[in-house]
């Protein structure tokens, strides 16, 4: 069973007795009355992380994508809760000075305080993490107008690399190597748009499943479709680099999931102040498309003006 | 490593900063500012709860467990999260089908409200259940004063009984069995205290790992010691009866954990208002020592007035 059908079916009447948690259909839990705001996220070894080889990478790595669903809102994390379920060999003294070290980064990097948690055995690693902020307003999810304009933050694609070079699926030179892996383990979160997004965005998420993935979930309950341009879609030069030397075809690389840059759509007149706030926070904010009717599909347009059809959208757990 | 030592070693300084995470140190985390109280915990297959084929059950337990940690500190639960991580069999239509009735049930039960989580693939089945209420005070750990009366609410034991009749290490005749049972996974957790609790204790904690372990660690920075009296420690009449016709001893059944009862200290001028709470309540609360200087040995008393020595304290992680 797909995990969104299985919260759907059982989970998602439990929760109509509480507003806050917006059907369990949005990123984050908000109690408007008590301004607060709650994330709360599994990372498994084997699943969303590969080993434990380096564990001051995968920390930083699960922070900051718990964090980056609350960014995505308009919202600052503060404090973080960290529940480790793991073996001796995975919390050996060397390990736990690494972990430890790099929480102390990631909390001096994002202004966040370690606040609680657990520790247990298990012969299987897994972290969970609930990350939680305060707010008068976030921006939601499923509020997208026709006409808006859809944007991005960031790059995409380059922690999917990373991703192939730590499976050795692709061969790189050391520094290529050392950039894509970097950029999965620690994505470029944008942590200085926090206290803009609500100024210009109608509805936003972080692309963690893959840019259509996240798309749709954006805005899954609204009779709309989105149109995309495959040449506007924003990478690194260092995946441009690759791509062109290796005749790879950008489509497969932009859409796998992990970046953690924040997709959010805003009406057309938003165009000139999403400029200035970008220059002004020096963060890429980049128009990829926008959101159209229903009656139309949904479709990426590639360089010669064709629509690209789509397998893989993206990342999910079934069960 | 015991996880004492972990968290002070490795995780207490990063917690510093955030007053509120009241050093890693006690059993919640409460922001004044905002009124906001959380715990977090997790529970694991063959740690936590010995197997899954009573969903229900566990299900129940855990959510009993994860709230108990909030109303033993005088704070009504509101919110929960429940990430859970499993493979198809653990999550089986059937499966979850008695996870949303028992989820619903306590919802009912507590005025509580699920409010998000994750779902996740894993061939090891656990789930972190984060709690939240909100709280003008709590009353906190390590605030015990000399000559403080001890009290706990209930009684002690039925849950460990449960647990030797699921592993088939006792005997018992199918009302008893189903009673323990019923005990070891419904713990009668004392929701109707919750306002209470703040007006009488001057510290308190809920018996997951143990009487007398959970005793250590309400007072643990502390320069005190306690005094039990074994015949004061409350039991059931069904335990009674177990232990008179099989012939064992209390002391050994008494502080195994996973009672979920709340144990304070109050002033002795105190007793009169908590007879009285206690009636109007309908809760049992029994005084069950005191708290006196640490020059003198915690220690439990017998009925022929002798010092009983102690090995097992209670239940801890190890890595």
């Amino acid at each position: 069973m797909h995990e969104f059908e299985l919260i759907k079916n059982y989970f998602q009447k439990l929760s109509k007795k509480s507003p806050s948690a917006l059907n369990l259909n949005d990123d984050v839990f908000f109690d408007k009355k008590n301004r607060l705001v709650v994330s709360v996220d599994t990372y498994i070894e084997g699943n969303h992380f590969i080993d434990f080889k380096k564990p001051e990478s995968v920390i930083k790595k699960i922070i900051r994508s718990s964090i980056s669903d609350l960014i995505c809102k308009g919202v600052k994390p503060k404090y973080y809760f960290i529940s480790a379920s793991g073996n001796k060999k995975n919390f050996s003294k060397s390990n736990l000075s690494k972990i430890s070290k790099a929480l102390n980064q990631e909390q001096n990097k994002y202004k966040i305080f370690l606040s609680g948690g657990d520790t247990v055995f298990s012969n299987k690693l897994s972290f969970t993490i609930t990350s939680i902020g305060f707010a008068n307003n976030i921006t939601y999810r499923n509020k997208a107008k026709i006409n808006d304009d859809i944007y991005v933050s960031g790059n995409l694609g380059d922690s999917y690399l990373g991703l192939l070079v730590l499976k050795n699926k692709i061969k790189l030179n050391q520094r290529l190597k050392k950039y894509f892996i970097n950029q999965h383990f620690m994505p470029n979160i944008q942590l200085q748009l926090t206290d803009k997004i609500k100024k210009f965005a109608n509805t936003s998420i972080d692309i963690s499943d893959g840019l259509l993935a996240d798309l749709d979930k954006m805005i899954n309950s609204q009779k709309l479709s989105y149109k995309l341009f495959l040449k506007d879609i924003p990478i690194s030069d260092n995946l441009k680099k690759v791509l062109d030397f290796k005749k790879l075809s950008k489509i497969n690389y932009i859409s796998n999931g992990d970046d953690y840059q924040i997709l959010f759509t805003a009406s057309k007149n938003k165009m000139s102040i999403i400029k200035k706030i970008a220059s002004n926070c020096r963060v890429k904010l980049t128009k990829i498309g926008s959101i159209q009717s229903y009656v139309k599909k949904s479709s990426i347009i590639d360089n010669k003006n064709r629509q690209i059809s789509l397998k893989n959208k993206g990342y999910f757990h079934n069960f």
